[in-house]
């Protein structure tokens, strides 16, 4: 920390991604990244002609990706905000829509960043335990007077909140904003897409860095009403207008001309998941019901730390998270069939345990 | 605007890029892009089985190229930090120093975001009007006791002030930041990363989207003490830790090992400049001395906003500013030689001058 840093970040403790160590080749499934690659139109319209033109700005409006958004997604482009990744839409959200008198509320197990932002904005954030199965506490939302984010599927968990319960939210807090964060929606769960229609406080996030092969690329976006997309535009414009690579706008719009390619791709990593979870359940591990391309898992008889060092020692890379309650689930990406069948090897080598 | 924005926004405008039209083809010369596209090394290594990689997140510590970098500039790697364009360091900088005690100032005439990320982030922004001749009244930031933002060379005049000044300006405020904004000073200016060593309080702020031929790509990066490096990746971890683009990482590095080709670009930019300003001095036109891949020109007898319109209804992009004090200037972005000729006979013929 240097000498000039404002007083009011004294404390802030920033987000810490997953790890990744340059130490070793590991089988890793600790960031929840796509195992398989952007689908062949990416490769083939993201070429030597493109990376010439580097020289020239990107079109900040992003017109056309946001134009083939909207027909994908049957809304408008004034309906679709662009970005660099969903965490900058939530980063933007966060700075946009709450303050002193605007307040925030979401889960106690969720995305980490939530309160990362909470924190870096300064916000007076209400943190809401999960049920003891680990599902959304919904009623707590209701009525709440609170703008409130909730990661639908969530993560850690993977579990899902109904669609009805959703609207349920939305309904019983018509003064606030409702930020659905739809990152891991594709592998099972349902999008609350079509509600911005019904809801003028529902801002949907989405990225392209699960379901589409393309978290290095940095691509995001979100879906609210054309108000709340002006406000996100406002924020953009005002902090950093070009924010998008050129070869993203291209491979997003590539990737949405492709899509059966990342149905497929997600219907695989559906059923290498019930795989993997059967397996585990098998083999008496604890595995949360997953929506998403991972699963939250628990062994009855060893700590989650000891499980994540000695498969770290073994090539294999998980996430473990110290927070209290979760200190003894691991959260395992769902990866290749020839990657599941290495941890699953090891995990067995490791716990004594087998299917 | 929703109703949901925060009230501290009210009135936030924000900044509005150079226009990228789509209803012709424009001679686009508004935007100080680099006319030349980025050099064989780049093309080769941004390829293919890079693009398949996509489904990978970027190393968000940036660890690859913050070494090439460092290298280059003669600095740690603990000295560099790396952004999505120099616009993300420029915002980080705001937000991470500067609040209701430690003010910020800057010139009347200068970037035009460093106002609006003042209004962003709530802060009382000390504005200080450039000389009768623009040149920024470096006496004027001498031991002002606020954080300064001087982009060296300015824009959109192209002037350089002397690291002698800068010198002088560090000295006398050694509680505060000096952000030193270098967009443009692979064009003739004298960059002050060496002086880093001897100014803890100095933030230089570099772009790969001028020299470098790389604005589609969204890079750009600072060299700091290790503490103030620190300080923006604190920001970076609470907003958005995957800020870069994989492809963006590869294109970085790849310009590092082949920067003679940059340098010549820069040659031949600098000989375009010398014989544009010539020819329309030549013509009675006043423009003013530039270190930058822009010139900042007024006419004699024609307003500046006729000029501009009369340019773009003949295809010819240049950039305007409404700003009452230069409001009879163009500042038109040094193209290629080609695109120079088509600009100088479409000035003559509306202004019925001649070289």
């Amino acid at each position: 920390m240097s000498r000039f840093l404002s007083k009011r970040f004294d404390g802030l403790e920033e987000y810490v991604p997953g790890e990744q160590p340059r130490d070793m080749k590991y089988v890793k499934l600790n960031t929840n990244e796509s195992p398989y690659p952007p689908s062949p139109l990416v490769l083939k319209r993201v070429n030597s002609d493109e990376v010439k033109k580097l020289n020239l700005y990107p079109d900040p409006d992003c017109k056309s990706l946001r134009d083939k958004l909207a027909e994908f997604y049957g809304v408008l482009p004034e309906n679709v905000f662009i970005s660099n990744g969903s965490d900058e839409i939530l980063s933007f959200s966060f700075m946009a829509f709450c303050d002193g008198e605007k307040k925030i509320a979401f889960p106690d197990i969720s995305y980490g960043f939530y309160k990362v932002y909470g924190d870096l904005y300064g916000l007076d954030c209400t943190v809401i335990p999960l049920k003891d199965d680990f599902s959304i506490d919904v009623d707590e939302y209701c009525g709440i007077n609170k703008n409130v984010v909730i990661a639908n599927p969530n993560a850690p968990t993977g579990m899902s909140v109904s669609l009805d319960d959703v609207e349920k939210i939305l309904r019983s807090n018509p003064d606030n904003i409702v930020i659905i964060d739809e990152a891991y929606v594709d592998f099972g769960g349902t999008s609350c897409i079509p509600l911005i229609k019904k809801y003028d406080n529902l801002l949907v996030v989405r990225t392209y860095s699960k379901s589409r092969s393309m978290a290095g690329a940095r691509l995001g976006f979100s879906i609210a009403s054309k108000e709340i997309t002006a406000d996100l535009n406002k924020i953009k414009y005002s902090t950093n207008p070009y924010n998008i690579n050129r070869l993203t706008l291209i491979a997003g719009e590539a990737a949405l001309d492709e899509n059966h390619y990342y149905e497929d791709a997600a219907n695989k990593i559906i059923k290498t998941r019930t795989r993997l979870s059967n397996a585990l359940i098998n083999a008496g591990f604890t595995v949360l019901p997953s929506d998403a391309n991972f699963i939250f898992v628990r062994c009855p008889d060893m700590d989650g730390e000891t499980l994540y060092l000695e498969l770290k020692k073994r090539g294999v890379l998980v996430r473990h998270f110290k927070t209290e309650r979760i200190k003894d689930y691991l959260r395992i990406s769902i990866g290749t069939d020839e990657q599941i069948d290495i941890l699953l090897e090891k995990i067995f080598e490791i716990t004594g345990r087998k299917a």
